[in-house]
């Protein structure tokens, strides 16, 4: 039996923004509110936010969540319903890599990390992030138990990118590929208003998966409309073979969609946006791209020389939260609450995950997986739901895909403009 | 007294998409149905559409209208509140100009014209579309007077530039101007998730008139959070001045947003983004711009070196059927429908307007105005709606614009995409 452990707890969201991330923390605060909710023994008292994610938790940068999302301070629950439908982490993101197990800085920063959670009574910990946060709550969770400090910590992922590992989707992700898919629909109408020949790119964001790339192909199971080609950071990009696909699309109608995602590889490794990026490298050594799509385009218009444009989706794609799927944002808000639930009765060291119950139609559960066998690998697009070619995906990527976007979420209005939640 | 003219109607789409271009065609459909409804007298009996504007018609490619909406084919007007909220010229679009008069094809082209307009019977004539379409109005309007071919010509305007003279505003340009200043609102929260400098430049269309980019600041309004600067095409741009603008914001927060018309011109007439653009020249002699948030970029990155990116909102802002503006909708359709009774009450030669009506709140009416006034002029941001410094506008500029992006209308959706329709 697990003895309860009594104290408060923190959350932090950390990585790129995304349009649910502020539903995962929305679970947690509702995880929260239940607990207390209880009879009996309570096993957490106060809730805070860190700002910044593990940069503000190091500056003791700390918010009183339970002060804005009480029962007495919020008794309709209108600022949790408002903070569900906001985009953007409402605490605050960071890029920062906790020192790596014997690293110099190691024990500076990991004790002064465990001093801070300490001085403030925290037992629980609960990062919503995506590859890179699990990483640090993999270090944090080590670290904490080689010092035998008494904390639970929590993973919880989000990732509009959906290439964790260990959960069938990442929470966040639904809500981008919706955006993805609608807007791309919106593309080939706009598109195919001109009878003169044109292709037109789309470069959507992926670093190392397609999933978000695949999407834009989810009309072909609703609307009969999707991109005449499809490409993949999976399969190596071959220009030869892209130009004989765009030339076969051109034969059929005059106006072609191209659907490619920003990290598309040449054989040789090149980065196809290479030649237009701007070089630069995040904190965790990825290369930062902006530039496949326009790097496409002007090859297009050299090789091929119809008229020819570039649309980068860029941060919209992951921060449009007027345009929200129903069933991510349900299962954001299920995996935050689950997480609390899961910590509060003795869980720690797992992220979350969510599982795709078998049978009739489409249902998850929520689940947790060991933080170690998560932290720092990539799910990519299998090959089966790859075409042959390379430059599309099949029914069963689809069939994955369609659940994944279903029903519509919208934000309160006020003149005009998305009511958004402010922390 | 007017004499009732009887015939057919037709109806064309031009120029750029919309998403509130087929709300407009929704009014002319509704406008004839209403009058088909009338007791006694009915004066127009079928309408066409034609298929790319112009283009269709000189193919005589017509599409039966009166088949789809009339109240046998769509009792409960399911197809028309469909195609209302359908965003991209449901008809497809054009861009060709009819020859000028006095030109060496002007009686090929413009007979030609005439004779498939007269072997349909058809004396209404109603073109949707911006600046370039009413110049197509004022051609066809002026050679059938020379011609004495009885037919009555309605340009109903759709602009999401917002720039035709005689109006108070377009239809079309509330709901681009909702979806930018909601994208700016979510751009706004993404990049305010971290705390390293940065930079973000937002580029949003219109070549000549700034009124898509000084919308994306009407957030100061409702939420208080707009771009820092915002640059419009009607104030040369310098460089130096933006670079202190930019240094001068960076001294106050770290996340600076910068919203900038895609046409901003250097002192010498130089296009700011003229060095990253493809050159290319449309059917009307305007260039084709795509790079000037890219030149932005550059400049900062090699002026300030700060972390920088741009993000051009590009085809989605004028295709974003997925978030109207509920006032732009009902303008748009009661525009076209105002230009039916008008044409069957024996007016000609005219483009249809928007009255903002004075007193308390906002109202609108229809109007007309002389196409021959209208056409081929561009109707600029004005002096006082731009602040001294030339890096942003002024709150007499935000209460012009706040009415028109008032209240949400969203489509219909079918397993988490948008039911659009096809005609």
């Amino acid at each position: 039996m697990d003895i309860i452990l009594h104290g408060n707890a923190v959350v932090g969201q950390s990585g790129g923004p995304t349009a649910a991330i502020n539903a995962t923390l929305a679970g947690v605060i509702k995880g929260v509110l239940c607990e207390q909710n209880k009879r009996g023994n309570v096993a957490i008292d106060t809730l805070y936010g860190m700002r910044n994610g593990i940069d503000g938790l190091l500056r003791e940068d700390l918010v009183d969540l339970s002060a804005i999302f009480s029962p007495e301070a919020d008794p309709e629950g209108k600022n949790l319903e408002a903070l569900t439908l906001t985009p953007a982490a409402a605490l605050g993101s960071c890029r920062r890599k906790l020192p790596a197990a014997g690293a110099d800085n190691e024990a500076e920063v990991m004790d002064q990390l465990l001093d801070i959670l300490d001085r403030n009574n925290i037992r629980y910990f609960f990062y919503i992030g995506g590859n890179d946060s699990m990483d640090t709550v993999a270090k944090l969770s080590a670290y904490a138990a080689k010092k035998n400090y008494p904390i639970r910590v929590m993973g919880v992922p989000k990732t509009i990118d959906n290439d964790l590992v260990g959960t069938d989707h990442t929470p966040g992700f639904g809500s981008a590929a919706k955006y993805i898919s609608t807007t791309v629909q919106e593309i080939l109408r706009d598109t195919a208003v001109y009878t003169v020949p044109a292709v037109t790119i789309v470069e959507i964001m992926g670093r190392d998966a397609g999933w978000l790339t695949a999407s834009a192909a989810l009309g072909r199971l609703v609307t009969g409309r999707e991109p005449d080609l499809v490409y993949l950071p999976e399969r190596k990009f071959k220009y030869d073979e892209f130009f004989d696909d765009v030339r076969e699309a051109l034969a059929k109608h005059p106006n072609v969609v191209v659907a490619v995602s920003e990290g598309l590889e040449c054989p040789d490794g090149t980065l196809v946006g290479a030649s237009t990026q701007s070089g630069a490298v995040d904190a965790f050594g990825h290369k930062y791209l902006s530039g496949t799509g326009k790097a496409l385009e002007l090859a297009i218009k050299a090789e091929i020389g119809c008229k020819v444009r570039s649309v980068e989706l860029n941060l919209p794609q992951r921060c449009a939260g007027h345009l929200l799927s129903a069933q991510d944002i349900e299962e954001s808000v299920a995996t935050g609450k689950a997480a609390v639930d899961a910590a509060v009765s003795g869980v720690s060291c797992r992220m979350m995950t969510i599982r795709r119950v078998e049978g009739d139609g489409y249902a998850f559960e929520t689940g947790h997986e060991d933080i170690f066998a998560i932290a720092n690998q990539t799910k990519c697009v299998p090959d089966e739901f790859i075409n042959a070619r390379g430059n599309g995906v099949t029914d069963e990527c689809l069939a994955y895909l369609l659940p994944l976007i279903k029903g519509e979420r919208y934000p309160e209005y006020k003149d005009g403009l998305p009511a958004y939640f402010t922390i």
